[in-house]
């Protein structure tokens, strides 16, 4: 039975499994959840994804929630696809990997994910202008994380975990986006974080404008907003 | 050249790490980091802990931060001294084991951190009494959080990942217990929660009052103080 991959591109988590999955040629039927539709709050999701979120994955009858767990699951699945330098069998690089995936929860991914629903999200469902001090909040936290991803995480490395891509990155790349679809200019007077990015799309290739196919028609919709502000 | 790890057993995950180094009996040195005297913020420690928190590891001259990633770490590292049970090399009950762990960031230890902070810690810092707004906010998402581990994690399970004991309720019940501390009861009606406890005690044993100390004493003071208000 082939794995279900069940997602929405909105989702930076969701991106980030579509990406890998791509990449590396595990075959996966595609069941997209559009949380626009809502489709995640249908009763009969909760047999996927307890909780009502995407990704999800079903591997012949083994159901799976949490995008991090699930991308190392994955490698450790489907050897035969996933080359070492994704997620390396060496415990000291594994253990970079790890640490990095761990740190982004509550620094990148919060900040990111708040600023986007803040700015963008909320005042698009409601109607209402975003409230601006929870706006320069999480500005402020983003801002923050974007400097330690650049100071500490890619310090003397070309990658978040060491001298090659790992699943790392491609989370990384998927969260440290989120925020342009708010029409936040993540790379602006960041060359370091800039040179990552060249560095992610070398490696990864036309798959990452497949899984950012949502995310950068949004973002240029807000890039032609503020410039209309 | 013997482990070094540095920690103060106010910090949640700082108390899951001692626990499970005392548990296994991996040789280890005690390098306590004083939060209550800012030791984290001494210059030095930067080398340490490039974010100047805890805990951390030196493993021989290998350096490593975040918890979940350390726990993982030390099971691969010392597979002498680490029963499977921990963290099983089977890749279904492995994912079992990181799919809680990922999911814990953002719930039970978010929301019962920032409940302790707002209750207790800042209060006894600024000396002004805790701003209501937010202890409520974040005691309904603390109450949340312990509702889904009693109704998802823990359902049809002993365990949190499975039917044996492994990192993650180590983990899990140090962040569980951290709002005691502020004086919340979380075992209060939840009957699933403290059968829980009681198995994770049963298996763990002396060391789990250890690792706790210091935490029972500052939950000890603030229940007294709840019974005078």
């Amino acid at each position: 039975m082939m794995l279900k991959y069940y997602y929405d591109l909105v989702s930076q988590p969701s991106r980030a499994i579509f990406l890998f999955l791509n990449k590396t040629k595990i075959p996966f039927k595609k069941c997209r959840v559009d949380l626009g539709k809502a489709a995640h709050k249908e009763e009969e999701y909760k047999a996927i994804h307890p909780f009502q979120q995407v990704p999800a994955i079903d591997d012949g009858g083994f159901k799976m929630i949490e995008s991090v767990a699930i991308l190392r699951y994955l490698c450790r699945a489907y050897p035969d696809h996933v080359a070492d330098h994704w997620y390396p069998a060496d415990v000291k690089q594994q253990a970079r990997v790890d640490e990095y995936l761990e740190w982004q929860h509550a620094h990148i991914r919060f900040h990111g994910s708040m600023y986007f629903q803040h700015k963008w999200l909320l005042p698009k469902l409601s109607g209402e202008p975003p409230k601006q001090s929870s706006v320069d909040r999480f500005q402020a936290g983003l801002e923050t994380a974007l400097d330690h991803i650049e100071t500490i995480w890619l310090k003397d490395r070309s990658f978040l975990a060491g001298d090659q891509i790992t699943i790392a990155d491609l989370l990384g790349v998927c969260e440290v986006l989120q925020p342009t679809m708010a029409g936040y200019d993540v790379f602006k007077d960041r060359a370091v974080l800039s040179k990552w990015f060249e560095n992610v799309k070398g490696q990864v290739g036309p798959e990452l404008d497949q899984a950012n196919f949502v995310l950068n028609k949004i973002a240029a919709n807000s890039a032609i907003q503020q410039a209309k502000l």
